[in-house]
């Protein structure tokens, strides 16, 4: 026994405290790869992701790799989701592996087994939906905290169409997006951080994140609208909020040096409006 | 221009019409690979699949591998899975690929183009979850109707944690889930049938799926409870249900003439109930 926080908490703040808050995305979107010179297939993805490793992941604390880009060359690109894992973990970034899974019972654990077990596509964390209830992502949670590793599960976004679903009224009155919240919040009781959230940066939230003990990603840094300045009054006690890139950064490529350059500047811009 | 029902709506008509209106789930799930005597892995995986295609996908109308299942293996596992769709559609079955994807803009033009394209995972659905908001699942929407395709979206799911979310109150006092209903009923008005709902057979659903012209996924079948006669009961106008069952079939393998009997057994049971 230790005095210092365990699982992904300790893993957060020592990512936190050595290279600061800022999550980068590895977005290869088409029309990236056609600007950065690269092929529109896995062979173009996986570039495209190592180029990022090479810039960023040595660098800032967390990279977030969107898998929709990579698995919509099949196969391959779930080969080259891989290499680009693997090369960001040996660089040291915390990798969250932007999935949405969501799903129940032993499904929810196959999935969970592809992303916090360790096989292939072993990241650091995954982004979870929880449409089939918070409590349906169970599986994931517990092995997250056995792993010492973490989930971040939806809760509220800022595209528009999502208060349909998150600002509904659930249970006790509360919308379904604190609902996540609160059900984080206990299952955060222990110390560990296993249960991260993503909050878009760019909604007026309305959530109570108070207690939470866990961190927040908020996407929406950058090109979808959000400054640095802003992040301290969209989230008021910043202590676990690491905002995330992504376009704002590589539309700089596919230069490493100038991708580095975008990189480190937006992470010391959000240390300075945050710290 | 004709009068034949275009898009998904003739591909499921022919289907229901000359197969029946069966799903049959292929599960790799790991103790069933065990009873089966194949690997926990990949090639235990595509395997499984490869038998079940054999057994039933040129029999039942309707087939629907796990992503799950075959993703906690990595893009080698994946690739099993193109294997296997590529099998159940040779061999004539609807493929739904059970994959729950969800997420916003480019993102979720990349699942769009992942299973709804031309490229390996190529299926003729997808599933797909939307926590997001029903609107933020547009692309893949109109993917699957420019193609000719479908795709089935989460509505009242039958596991206990489900209501949290599809039973809270959205807009104009309507359940999350009946939201759902009706976006999609909107989305169906051209006759084509593009989107489906996913309702489990187990749940008493509360929800008006009057005029919805597309298709419903009914899993809960067999294993999970429901029986074929009470199916009638869930649904009382069955143009367009699809029921379906995974552990009730799979549990006889890994025979592909016992798979088949099972198969076949079910679907009639189904018929004989719905018709």
């Amino acid at each position: 026994m230790t005095d210092e926080p365990a699982g992904f908490a300790a893993r957060l703040r020592e990512a936190i405290a050595s290279r600061g808050r800022l999550c980068v995305g590895i977005d290869p979107h088409p029309p990236l790869l056609a600007a950065w010179g690269l092929t529109d297939d896995a062979v173009g993805a996986a570039r495209f992701g190592l180029v990022c490793a090479a810039a960023f992941a040595s660098e800032v604390g967390f990279v977030k790799p969107q898998v929709a880009f990579f698995e919509q060359y099949g196969a391959a690109g779930m080969e080259a989701l891989e290499e680009v894992i693997a090369a960001c973990r040996s660089a040291g970034a915390v990798v969250i592996a932007d999935a949405k899974r969501g799903d129940i019972g032993s499904t929810m654990a196959g999935y969970a087994r592809a992303w916090l077990g360790d096989g292939p596509f072993r990241a650091d964390a995954v982004t979870l939906s929880p449409y089939l209830g918070y409590g349906s992502l169970e599986p994931a949670v517990t092995a997250a905290r056995e792993a010492g590793r973490g989930v971040f599960v939806l809760a509220r976004t800022s595209n528009p169409e999502g208060a349909t679903v998150q600002e509904a009224q659930g249970e006790r009155g509360r919308s379904v997006a604190q609902g996540v919240v609160d059900a984080a919040r206990a299952d955060n009781a222990d110390g560990r951080a296993t249960v991260g959230l993503v909050v878009g940066a760019t909604a007026r939230h309305g959530l109570d994140l108070s207690g939470l003990r866990g961190p927040v990603l908020a996407p929406g840094l950058g090109a979808q609208g959000a400054t640095p300045a802003d992040l301290a009054r969209i989230f008021p006690d910043p202590a676990l909020v690491i905002p995330s890139t992504s376009r704002q950064v590589l539309r700089v490529g596919p230069t490493v040096r100038t991708l580095r350059d975008a990189a480190l500047r937006t992470r010391d811009e959000v240390e300075a409006a945050l710290d």
